[in-house]
């Protein structure tokens, strides 16, 4: 199959495209390299050292025999997509090619602006593109679990049925997202089901929960191939920042109470799961939502199973929340449409924790401690990032 | 009370504002023309024809001794919306400030785009200013019907209480829109219910029916004073269209069956309603939603209604539906919220279509029966306007 990886240098995006490359797909990718352009912007690094895409690719070449295709450019530019899918004709493009960050979303307005605009115009300019060139194009869509906030109900995969004053519907699932963010894919998600209404598109909007690990089997074939961990505060997600902060021997910093509740999944799953969907294409003009996590824990949880599996002293410290989220909640999302179609999942043992403090254990030299605390306030409306210069952030 | 009308150069946001005016509230006006910018890029006029904004304040402060402040600039500009908040200090600010034709947006790419960040980014400009200047200040925003689609359920006013797998909470009622206009708004409804949950903020969202009319005790006072009145493809609402179309003895042209269904409302009741939800202000870090339409009728009875009030002959011609739309639907949505408050509806009586045909009637030489048609497919990516001069859009 020919695939456009959007976002492909990224953190998810890149393995997803070695994985796709070595399971005999064709693979393109496609990154502006913005990413790269907030650790700039925040004066933080990836934990594990990252090449450079074109090297990245090079060396790829030279380790499988595989090529991939990179297309540098911006998915707000509407020439720039359509031009890319004239040049590689992809019959599936997987689209990570968002900014990702809640916090970054928090910072300010400006930022909030930025990732709403960039993330709902480059959607919108790739939903046109597809359209006007082969409808039949399936579009993997990287969502978030994040979407659907926490209901005091059972969270369904996309849709829920409805029994309402003696009448009967199937109607998308309530979204209470949690940040600009996550309300930018909400209002991707929305557009999507449009577009696959009117031009009978096909999508699979996944919906994913928060990723922890860095290694593939492709990534550690060679250095060159490595992908990014970010254990910063903007950046950072929970897990592998938790493991981070044992390494270091920092307490680990658990928001409020900790009763918070969310779905994580491997980033070998991430894999896996991008590519059962693309095995399995929904019908002309369907918009599917596949809930895409393996288990569910509380963060309290979390910083415990990493506690657990380290063998040094490790202390758990509770900070302010800096979100406005429940710190206890009900929470009881379905997702077994990726097991259906048949995800062997890699579950939150003692081996997978170990093996991710031993990828922080080889960088600990790179930890910088000053970028771990969380510094950007939901109930502000402007905060400043702690960089490792202490300058301010303009 | 001070209040702030965006849009207030508008079909609906200057009869509002003189309504205020009158009402004994101190009131500004903003807006940027965009609206009558609109009108040259499709080459049609209101029906009406409308003064400067300049000169409609002028001879509003002749007629009835009130003064209005108009303040010109861009939402999306948010040094302009910081500073007009810090120049005006409004209590509340009713936002009609927004690209509000769903043909409009299916245009093509570039109308999509545009339609989504202008709603979109003007709102969090304006949510960021309040926050930051007052999060006391009451936001009524101008949401639509059209946000809930037509599902095969009961509509609610925002909100539903759903049981499912034997509990039960009061989520988000689900959302269906049905143009890249309507999804604009939903992005917004999300958008605005979030800042008041992290910023304690007031907000109303009126999600508004179709209006019919022209006339408000207000603009009848002067010529100057008249609000425009469209009927063309894009800008045209149906039943003003209708009254047109009967007028210069053209067929009543129905989309499709016809059983599209829709709230409906006078151009009055908008103006009462607005002011109700100012009277009547939510909590602090409340998000309210009122269903602002008073009766429902489908757009075949729209037609038949049409052509009884009207003392010609009239046809009604059934035409191929260039959205993409159910032409026959369950439709039941509740509306009493500002009925509680105290809203007593004009309804749609024969009076109220003698009173359009009227107004059409002493503008009749001004209609571009060329201007009528739909042009605007849902399910074409570009579609070309009818504009009167025949010329290509560009």
């Amino acid at each position: 199959m020919r695939i456009l990886v959007l976002g492909g240098d990224g953190y998810l995006g890149w393995p997803t495209a070695l994985h796709l490359s070595r399971r005999g797909h064709e693979v393109g990718v496609v990154d502006n390299f913005v990413r790269r352009q907030y650790d700039f912007e925040m004066g933080v690094d990836s934990l594990v050292p990252i090449a450079h895409l074109q090297r990245r690719v090079r060396t790829w070449e030279e380790v499988s025999g595989l090529a991939v295709e990179a297309f540098v450019g911006d998915l707000t530019d509407h020439r720039f997509v359509e031009k890319v899918l004239d040049r590689f004709g992809p019959e599936a493009v997987v689209h990570f090619a968002e900014q990702r960050s809640a916090p970054y979303s928090m910072i300010d307005r400006a930022h909030a602006t930025y990732t709403q605009v960039n993330n709902v115009v480059g959607t919108l300019n790739l939903l046109y593109a597809i359209a006007e060139r082969d409808p039949a194009v399936h579009l993997v869509k990287l969502g978030t679990m994040g979407e659907y906030g926490t209901p005091n109900i059972d969270i369904e995969e996309g849709f829920i049925e409805i029994t309402h004053k003696g009448r009967t519907d199937v109607l998308p699932y309530p979204k209470q997202p949690g940040s600009f963010y996550h309300l930018s894919k909400v209002h991707d998600s929305h557009n999507i089901q449009f577009a696959c209404r009117i031009w009978g598109l096909r999508a699979t909007d996944l919906n994913q929960g928060v990723v922890y690990g860095q290694e593939t089997d492709e990534t550690t074939m060679h250095p060159d191939l490595a992908t990014r961990f970010d254990y910063d505060g903007v950046f950072g997600t929970v897990l592998n920042r938790f493991c981070v902060q044992a390494v270091v021997g920092h307490p680990l910093t658990v928001y409020g109470r900790g009763g918070q509740t969310r779905g994580m999944l491997d980033i070998r799953d991430t894999l896996a799961c991008v590519e059962l969907a693309l095995l399995h294409p929904p019908a002309e003009g369907e918009f599917r939502v596949f809930n895409q996590f393996t288990e569910s824990f509380s963060v309290r949880q979390m910083a415990e199973l990493v506690a657990d599996a380290y063998p040094g002293r490790v202390t758990i410290e509770h900070v302010a929340d800096p979100r406005v989220e429940k710190e206890e909640h009900y929470y009881r999302a379905a997702h077994t449409k990726l097991l259906d179609l048949g995800l062997v999942p890699h579950l939150l043992g003692p081996a997978t924790l170990r093996s991710i403090l031993a990828v922080v254990d080889r960088h600990r030299d790179r930890v910088d401690p000053g970028a771990i605390a969380p510094t950007v306030q939901w109930r502000a409306t402007e905060s400043t990032l702690a960089t490792s210069s202490g300058l301010p952030r303009r």
